[in-house]
C-alpha cells in the first residue's frame, strides 16, 4: 500500500482529494497537514468526514516524512520549498498550484511578481495533463497539475491544435466557474447574499491562468497562441463551463472535425466527444472526473464554437491529481476515479 | 389618464410589464388578454397581485377596444394581426414580440420560416431603443421593442461602432441569461431539479437574437456587422450578462474609450458606464431599468472586452416597453421606471 | 420636508432602509453614519445607490444632528446611548435592533447578559407593531421596532390570543429565514459553498427572540404564553416563513377562524388573510411590507396551524420601521411602502 | 451475481437508484423498464449515464423476467400487480412507492381512496426499515421501502418511543425536503422561477406519510401515537431536514437522552448521533446513506427538539432500498453504499 498525504489539506482542492483518496483502494492516507487548522481533526473542520477518518492535521514535514506520494494544495510560492524537500527526500510531489505550470520563469515573474526559488527543479517538474503528456507523466517526480481553467481549455483545443486546423492568433476563451474555485476563504464575493443570484466577470482577459493556457497551447500547435480568457463566477458550487470561440483555417466540415475529435479521445477515458446535437453543460460531468465537448459552428460556418465541461474540483484539480498519481504508480488510470456522476 | 392594455398579460414578460404599469403615475390599466387564463383574476395567476387590482383576463380584442396604448408580448407570428387591428383603431401599440423586429423581409423568413402577414406594417414601426431611436420613437405607432439580448448588445457597442472604432467582421457575443429568460411554459430545461446548479449555452451560434443584432449594429456602424453569438441559461432569476470581445482598428487608449462611451451615454438616464476599476454584474441592475456597461481589456491590449448587465425582464422587455411609452406619450422618460435596484 | 437619518446604514438592514426612504415622498434623507465604512459615499459599498445618491458615511452625531427622525440598525447594546441623545434633542428614534424591545431588564438580563443602560428611557419606548399598538406609536418619541421573527409570529398569532381561542402554555414556532437576516458579517455559515444547496436550524429552542415572541403573546392574550422557537437558514437572499402548531381550547371551525382572522385584519393595509384553499410561501411577499397568513389544521382536526410569511428586510425590519415613522409624522401608513411584489 | 432490475427507471427514485446499483460489486443490471421511455436508452434520458450504461428501458413482464430483485419506482397503486408477479414467479420485489406500507386497509382506503388489489400479499410483505427491522426483512420476499419523510421521523424517534421517554398523543413534525422529492414531472412548483428563492409548506397537517408514520411509531411505542406533520418545499435539489418537537414524561437529562441514541445505534452504519453541541444539516449526509441526528431541548427544558437529516433519494428512498437487499441477500448491509458524502 502506497502512502499518500496532502498538504494544505483543508482547503476545497484538500478536502475533494482527501475524499477521492480514502475511496482509492490501493493507497493509504498517511497525513494531512494545515496552518490553520493544525493538530485539529480533519473531521471537524469537514463534518461530512465524521466517522470517515480520524487524521488530524500535522505540519507540512510530517506528512512529507509519513509519505511516499506528497499532495500540495497551497496558495502560490509555497509549494517549491515542499518540492524540494521531496526532491532531497526522493518522493514524488503533485502540486495542485502554480508554482510549476509555467515554465518560463520571465512569465512567471510577469504574472506573479516573483522569481522561482528552485529553478533547478522545473527542469524536472511535468505539466500533468495525461491527456497531452502520459508518458512523460509516468516517469516524473514533480507534477504541476494543471489550472481549472487551462485544463478545460486545452482539452477542448487539442485537436485542432495538434492539426493546425485554426488560426492560433485570436482564440477566445470565455469560462464560467462555480463558487468552489474561489476557495474557502471569507470574502464579500462569495458571500452567500452577494454571489446568490448574481453572475459577473472578474480579471476580465488579465486572468493569471492565461500563461499557462498559451504555453501548453503552444506545445500543442508548435506556434505561438494568443488568448483572449475572461473567467466569470457563477452561483453555483461545482462546474465550469469553457465556452471557445475560433477560426477556422478552411472551410468548416463539423463532422470531419467531430471525427476528428473522437478519434483523437477514443481511448481516453476521461474525456466524452458529445454527439452534434448535444451541448455540453455543467450538471453532466459534476462530481465526475470528465471532460464533455461538444462542437458547433455559428450560422455562417465560418467559426468553430468549442464548448467543454469539467467539475473544477475533480477533473479541474483533486480528480486529475489522483489521474496523475495513478499513472505515475502504475495503476490502472482510473482507479479511484471511475465514479458515475449523479443526474441530480 | 391614458389606458394602456396588455395583450399576453400572464407569461413572464405580460406580468412584469403590469407590475410596472400599476405603479405609472399616468396611465390606467384598462384590460388584460390571456387566451390560457380567459376569465380568470391575474391575481389569481400571480398571487403578488393580490389586494392589488381586480383585473380579469379577457381576449385580444377587448384589450384593444379599452386602450389607447396596447402592449403584446406573445409568441412570434401573433402579434402583427394585433397590431393590424391597432393601427386601423389609431391606436399605438407596442410589441414585445419579435414580429417587428426585423426590417428585412428575407432574414424573417430565415431565422423564423414565415413571411410578413402585414408587410405594409413594417413601414410605420420603429425599432424601439431609445437611446438610438429617441426622436423617431416619439412619432412611431407601432414599436418594435428590443429583444433582451440585443439591448444588451447594442447598448455596450454602440459608442465604437458609431465612431467606427472596432472591426466588423468579427465580434463574439457571449451572454448569460435568467431563467425567466425561458418563459413560464414548463419545460425539463426549465425544471427547477434540471436547472439548479447547472450551467449550459444554448442554440450555440444559432439563435434567432443574431440577426435583429447584426440589423442594428448595422444601422449604427453604417457598414455589414458579422456577430458571432452564444446565449447561456443561468440558474438564477433574473438578469442578462454579455461579455464582447472586439478587435479595435487603432492601438487600444481605454481611458479615451471610456470618455467616449461617458460622452456618449451622459444625458441618457438608464445607461451608467462604471468606472474604469469596476466591473458590471447582474446583482446591481436587477429590478431596475439600467444597462450597465464596463470596459476592459485583455492584457495583451489588442482586444477590446465590453460587459454590460441588464436586468432581462426590464431593460431587457417591459421597462424598456415603457421607457418607449413614455417617449411616446410625452411623458418623462423615467416616469415609473425610477426604482432603485434593492441590493440583494 | 423631515429629515431622517440612519445610524448603522451599510448593514443589510440599514441598506434596506435607506433604498425605502430615498423613495419615500415625504422625507429627505440627511445622513448616514458608519464605522466600517466611515467617510465612504454609501453608494460605493452598495453599487446599486450609483446615480441615485450621494450621501457620505458619517458619524451617529451627525445623524442625530442632522436628523428630525434616526433610525438605528445596530447590534444590540449600541442603540440605547444613541436613544439617550436622541432624547435630549427631543428627536424620533426608531431602534431596529432588540435593545427596547424587552420591557422586562431581567429577561434583558438573561438573554443578552447586560443591564439597560438607561432605564429610564425604557419608560418611553414603545413596541412598534401597528397592527397591535398603532395608537400608542403615533405618540411616541423611541420605538422598539420588532424583531423580524417575532413580527411574522405576533401577526400570525393575535387573532387567537386576543380572543383566548387556543392553549397558550405550548406553541410551537418552526421559523425559517432568508440568508440575509444573518447580516453580511462574513462568516462559513454565509459563505456561498457552505450555504448553498444546505439547509439547518440553528439556536434550536434558545433563540434571542424567543422572550420578545413571550412578551408580546402575553400582552395579546393576558396571560403567560410558552413558546418553543426554532429558527432555520434558508439557502435564498430574503423571507420569513413560520409555522406555528397550536392546540385550540375548543374544536376547530376553520371558517369561523377564518372569518375572525379577516375581520381582525380587514382595516389593515399589510397583513393578507389568505383564502382557506392558500397556503403563504415567502414568494408572494419579496420586497413588499406584506405579511400573508394562511390557516389549517391537522387531518384530525386537533390542532391548528398558521403559516405567516413576511420579508424580513420589510416588513421584518426596515418596511415596518418606515410604516412607524409614518404613523408618528402622521403620514399616509402606506407611504413609500405601496410597492408591488415582484411575482419573480 | 445477482440480476436485478428497476420497473419505472426514468424517475429520479429511479435513476438514483440504477447510479446505486452500476456502482454495486456484487449485483448487475438486468433490466429497466419505463412507460415514458420505452425502447429509449437510459443514457439517453439522463445524460450522465452516457459511456457507463446501454441499457435500454423495457417493459415491466421484461425485468421481472430477467431479474432475481425486482425495484419498483411508481405512482402508488401501481405496484401490487408487479409484485403479485414477483412472488408467483419466487423473485423478490422491493417497492419504492407506498403500496405496501400501510397495513391497516382502512387507512390506506382513507389516505389514497382505494382498496388493496392483492391483500393476502400484504401478509408477507415487511416495513424495509433496517434500523427497526432488520431481522424480518432478511426474510421477506416483499419490502415496503419507507418513505423519505417517516424515515428521517422514525429513526429520530426510535429511542424515545421504545422507551417511553415522551407522550405519544402530539408530537409536532415540520419536514422541508429539497426538489428532487417532488420528481421529475413537469409543474409550476417546480419550475425553476418558481421555486428558486422561494419556500413553502404544502399539504399542511394532511400529508399521506402521515398514517405510514404513526403506524410505524405505534409499532415502537407499542401505544397509539399522533403526529401533525407538515412537509414544506426548500428550493435545494437534496435532501430532508425535520425538527420534531416533542414532551418528556420526565424532566429532561439531555446527556441521558444522548447516551440513549448513542448506544441505541452504536452498531447502525447509517445512523450519526451527533455531539450534543452540533445541529444536524442537510449538507453532511447529501449523496449519503446516513441519516444524522442531533438533540436539543428548549431553553425551558420542557420540550425536546429533535432534529434528523437524510438524503430524500439515498437514506430516503434508493439507498434504503439497496441496504434492504444487501440484508434480504445477505451481503454486508453497507455494500455499495459506502461512499463519503462531498463536503460541497
Amino acid at each position: 500500500m502506497i502512502n499518500v498525504g496532502i498538504v494544505g489539506a483543508t482547503g476545497y482542492v484538500g478536502c475533494e482529494l482527501l475524499r477521492i483518496l480514502l475511496n482509492h483502494k490501493k493507497v493509504n492516507v498517511s497525513a494531512l497537514s494545515s496552518v490553520s487548522f493544525k493538530d485539529q481533526k480533519i473531521a471537524s473542520v469537514y463534518k461530512s468526514f465524521n466517522g470517515i477518518t480520524d487524521l488530524i492535521c500535522e505540519n507540512s514535514d510530517d506528512v512529507i516524512e509519513k509519505s511516499d506520494v506528497i499532495f500540495t494544495a497551497l496558495p502560490h510560492g509555497l509549494s517549491e520549498d515542499i518540492a524540494y524537500k521531496c526532491y532531497k527526500a526522493g518522493k514524488i510531489l503533485i502540486d495542485m498550484g502554480a508554482d510549476f505550470r509555467l515554465s518560463d520563469e520571465e512569465e512567471y515573474k510577469f504574472w506573479y511578481g516573483k522569481s522561482f526559488k528552485h529553478p533547478e527543479l522545473h527542469e524536472f517538474s511535468c505539466y500533468g495533463l495525461p491527456e497531452l503528456n502520459r508518458e512523460k507523466i509516468k516517469s516524473s517526480k514533480i507534477i504541476a497539475n494543471p489550472g481549472c481553467y487551462p485544463t478545460s481549455i486545452e482539452l477542448a483545443l487539442m485537436p485542432l491544435l495538434k492539426n493546425s486546423l485554426i488560426e492560433t492568433n485570436d482564440i477566445i476563451c470565455d469560462s464560467k466557474s462555480g463558487a468552489t474555485g474561489s476557495g474557502r476563504s471569507l470574502t464579500l464575493t462569495s458571500h452567500f447574499v452577494e454571489l446568490n443570484e448574481n453572475f459577473a466577470p472578474y480579471k476580465v482577459g488579465a486572468h493569471r491562468h492565461t500563461p499557462e493556457i498559451e504555453e501548453i497551447l503552444k506545445v500543442m500547435s508548435k506556434e505561438k497562441v494568443k488568448v483572449t480568457f475572461t473567467p466569470h463566477l457563477l452561483p453555483i458550487n461545482r462546474g465550469i463551463l469553457t465556452t471557445i470561440y475560433c477560426t477556422p483555417k478552411e472551410e468548416i466540415n463539423l463532422e470531419k472535425i467531430h471525427e476528428l475529435y473522437s478519434s483523437t479521445y477514443k481511448n481516453e477515458t476521461f474525456v466524452n466527444v458529445l454527439d452534434l446535437s448535444e451541448t455540453a453543460c455543467t450538471k453532466n460531468v459534476r462530481y465526475s472526473n470528465y471532460c464533455n465537448i461538444s462542437l458547433h459552428q455559428n450560422f455562417r460556418k465560418d467559426k468553430l464554437i468549442i464548448v467543454s465541461a469539467i467539475d473544477n474540483m475533480v477533473k479541474g484539480a483533486a480528480g486529475q491529481a489522483v489521474q496523475n498519481m495513478n499513472l505515475i504508480l502504475g495503476f490502472e488510470e482510473d482507479e479511484g476515479l471511475n465514479f458515475i456522476s449523479p443526474s441530480f
